[in-house]
């Protein structure tokens, strides 16, 4: 793939001080960017990082200064109009219909637009929509159902009875539709609790290579429209994931678990199972969350409290050993009025 | 699967009040319970849920007040009936055979019961016992041995030399018998440990999607009889986990660890090398474990230790705002007796 | 494999007591080592386990007592001379070629000594350098290059154009490669920022199970020479790892995180976006690293700090009760000496 400066300036309106013929090849960032890349600078900080680069041109923004000799593309927002750039360069995926080595289910029900890689394993009775790429070792369990336009990445596990809507990404290596975690102590052992719900995955969802995502034990475990996932994160079944949460790595939830709408989630951390989380509320990297969170609220800690408040008591910790001195000294000081107090009280005439 | 309530009622001994020829289909919960779904109550507090909802039928204790147009099935332990309702739900699983696509060395040896899916591979010498399920695009090393009425996930890793007694559910992902992290810095570059150890994983034993359990240096990595793993969680190499252990999610140990009969870890806890963990011990969620926990013990927190004394230490550090701000005062009024006192000594006769 | 002690012997240029011709057939713990098996002592202190255990042979130190009975074979080190035995004992990758089974593109690239198990896929324009071995079920990616004597485990993933040195090992159900989890806030959706960049993985690099490496943004995601990293880490987008790091299980690092060389990590540690760990630096398990981290420094904490700033935290916490008690006590006191200085006050004669 390879555009003409000017075609690129084109697509992002921007206006060009340079050699528009130049071609550019790809993308890159401002300090690793060579001769036939692209690259970005968010603010005149980065001035430097400019004039000395090589890169073929960079977008800035109208008020940065001029850089004698370099191809500037002027824009209001150089990052957004970098990212449009970026998508000039993402490869289409290419389908390239069924693997002679896919093992395909002859109950199973394809669009004729599919995509499926070798040792991919579909399954009797799912049914898969049109433009659905199925990566290589992919298993679609019995009776799944995957919308159009999804991507299912290589050795990822969708597990029976499992639904999933369109533009769904659920990247290598995840499990939807693990049974979620339920035991019950009969006299001497444990005793599994059935696991008969299932997993909904509304649409433009995406989930990270190597997560899980439990089904429920009864009814569904529901990750809803246009929430993003990333890498070994643990949904447990029954959980209720509002619409555009943004979940990040590790994050591991516990059973019954109600998150609101557009709630983000730091890496690596958790909740107790039955919480609630309400909509856009901010939960910190690792922290842990072990009572509900109200919407809007910004966690951190563990156990998680007010992020402002959980600061504020890390500061008074680090103060504790001048507490602690400034106590001793003044049961010092106690002591010797005490004394000085008694001595007073010995030298006065009693009552 | 359909069941009339009069062949439910039966099975779990209840008193039925209603049509005992309805046709149920499934279970669900009470909220979400539709015209052919039952469901239960665990108590009275769900009244108006059990009189508004949907369900064909609710599992409700002796004493719960009369439901007019409900059908209403009454038992000492609603939880624990309904439960046994569920596994009549629990589909079989359905034995399959050896699909044309596995791939099976010559050299192993298969139960004719064994079920084996497409694109899964069966290594030389691998053995596997009678009814066991081998999911597509699961892995069977070399050597590995495998009992009775197994269930191997999809795309599940069973390394060289594993043993695996019967009843045991290893769910999809999961790779059991990767190498012990072991390495000595010689000169100039960490040196690896060889890994010559391996895996026993006992009767009854569930692990989780995505969890790994690692082979040990030398001698095996244990998990003994009825002990339940959930998702994401992993096990280093010579571990041994005592019997009907329970492990949540993304539980992770170092190397050596020792844990005993039916301990109980919280998700995402996690615990330092060569520690020990005693039986009926119950390690909260995301609690760190940096040494050894006593049999018994309930222990919580980054480091975990006793959770009452967590919990105390968090209260107290949330009064140090007022603690300080009294220090404070008493500071003030110190020097002020201070002055005070050296006032009245100047104006007694010296000594 | 079996060995001679004297064959053993030799190798380790260890000084024989005992009997020279006894064939060991394995290494095992002190604790379980059998008839058969050599196994070490670290010192003295372990001299009743020597004296009382059914192990062939025994490695001890020059001055170890002597133990009538035993074989010992003396060294200056024996944890190291054990490690030599332990790799007497490796068995070695059994080369078996490209299974029938294996999906392998036309024009894909292979040297004729490479090996690639049953059901693995290798995809367009993968190129795999000599002596590589490709376990079942893995996924080798278009335009991937792998070097030479390299080990990639059962179900691994290594997506599109990933680069892999020398001597790497990739285990089972790891995947090298995963988009970066980057989304823009549009009006009202999570746009995805293009993931266009690449992962490189430098010579004797070693990836434990089910561990994550995301592709960079732009530019590479690095993993560079001797690094070894344990299960189930996730290494976000943008990471620059330095060389001989050790990282334990569960890592999680965010994006565009910087590591110096021979830098430590714990088990279960995270570290922040944009953050840099300086060379040798040792970060505790469970650590939450929310700011950069000096060469050389050792923390530990939830947010992570100075290890021993940390415990000296722990310990005031510890005795705040103690400290809120003395607190108090001074108060009741001020009042008493307020009193008693008012009174003293009352009783001198106005100035």
């Amino acid at each position: 793939m390879a555009y003409s400066l000017n075609e690129i300036c084109k697509r992002i309106q921007g206006r060009l001080e340079g050699d528009e013929a130049i071609l550019i090849q790809g993308v890159n960032t401002l300090d690793s960017a060579g001769a036939a890349e692209i690259t970005f600078a968010e603010s005149d900080r980065y001035f430097d990082k400019v004039a000395s680069g090589q890169a073929a041109a960079i977008v800035v923004a109208e008020d940065f200064p001029d850089v004698p000799g370099c191809n500037l593309v002027r824009v209001p927002n150089p990052r957004f109009s970098f990212m449009q750039i970026m998508e000039m360069f993402v490869a289409p995926v290419e389908m390239k219909g069924i693997h002679q080595k896919a093992s395909i289910s002859d109950t199973a029900n394809l669009d004729k637009t599919v995509s499926i890689g070798a040792c991919a394993v579909v399954a009797d009775l799912a049914n898969i929509g049109a433009r659905t790429f199925i990566e290589s070792g992919a298993y679609i369990g019995t009776d799944v159902i995957i919308g159009e336009d999804c991507y299912i990445g290589a050795n990822a596990v969708l597990m029976k009875g499992i639904r999933v809507g369109d533009r769904v990404v659920i990247h290598a290596g995840a499990t939807i539709g693990g049974e979620g975690f339920g035991f019950a102590w009969l006299k001497d052992h444990h005793h599994k609790v059935p696991q008969l719900g299932s997993v909904q995955i509304d649409d433009d969802v995406e989930i990270g290579c190597n997560s899980c995502v439990d089904r429920a034990t009864m009814g569904i475990t529901r990750i809803r429209r246009g929430t993003k996932i990333d890498n070994q994160v643990h949904i447990a079944h029954n959980n209720d994931i509002g619409e555009d949460v943004i979940i990040a790595g590790q994050f591991g939830s516990s059973g019954s678990v109600t998150i609101g709408n557009r709630a983000v989630f730091g890496g690596k951390s958790c909740i107790a199972d039955h919480l609630s989380v309400g909509e856009n509320a901010q939960v910190g990297g690792a922290s842990v969350v072990i009572k509900n969170v109200e919407p809007g609220a910004v966690v951190f800690g563990m156990p998680a409290q007010s992020k402002r408040q959980t600061f504020q008591e890390l500061a008074y910790i680090k103060r504790l050993p001048d507490l602690a001195k400034t106590v001793k000294a003044q049961e010092k000081e106690l002591k010797r009025l005490q004394k000085q107090v008694a001595s007073l009280v010995s030298k006065l005439p009693q009552d």
